[in-house]
């Protein structure tokens, strides 16, 4: 099993349209890359790149579920390190077999999908905190420096 | 203002033994690329090199400093994000003059030594809860893909 990079970090935010204010002079950047609503995880995001890693803000549409929850829980804070692989499935049969907890989705699968891509999540308590995140290449990242 | 890419993110961890057992099949690592403890922080920390950007496990090597301080409050979990950029100074000056506020080492600079770096935070309460480092680039880093 290999790691190509840090795929994204996700910021739990309360507000993401005051997030935004308060990130993007830091970031360097007037807007963000690309926004998306997720209607299975109940998320809205803004994703900014930063070299090869995505940085992405992201409030949740549902006050109960899981990034509310996080943020009732911790605070604001980074909530997700998503590691980019080769094959999901077989990182997950990989670290499945070494008794790593992985979460299901509310139809009971593992490797969650995301446009072309799946994704599955580790239990963060087995993970020092971090909800840690496996997820495809994604062929359309941008290229070069 | 630009940031080159995200140069390291570093998990507050309360032991760090039992997080590299935890942490390193999932990063597909035998061990950290590097380990070091910085005195005038108080922290030991194993590096891991993932693409571009390091991925630290970091715990506190005096009961009442920051990184301890930081488990106590908000449990383990991502504490810095680490920005790079090409001038650390010329990017606190611009952020400073926009109204961030950066946090003084106890001798009261802002623009921290480490190594031939530089490096300052942002206070979290200003970032989502999020310790944001802005750090000059380093040219000792792994090249290529």
């Amino acid at each position: 099993m290999k790691i190509n990079r840090i795929d994204h970090i996700s910021v739990a935010v309360r507000n993401l349209k005051q997030a935004r204010e308060t990130w993007e002079p830091v970031l360097g950047k007037p807007g963000p890359d690309h926004t998306y609503v997720d209607e299975r995880e109940k998320i809205r995001v803004a994703r900014y790149w930063l070299g090869e890693t995505a940085f992405e803000l992201m409030e949740s549409t549902a006050p109960d579920r899981d990034v509310a929850r996080y943020i009732e829980k911790h605070g604001e804070g980074v909530m997700v390190v998503s590691l980019n692989v080769d094959r999901t499935r077989e990182a997950v049969d990989e670290l499945a077999a070494k008794g790593y907890p992985f979460i299901p989705d509310s139809t009971g699968q593992v490797a969650r999908p995301f446009k072309d891509r799946e994704f599955a999540f580790i239990h963060p308590r087995n993970m020092t905190g971090v909800l840690t995140e496996l997820i495809d290449d994604n062929p359309r990242r941008p290229k070069g420096p």
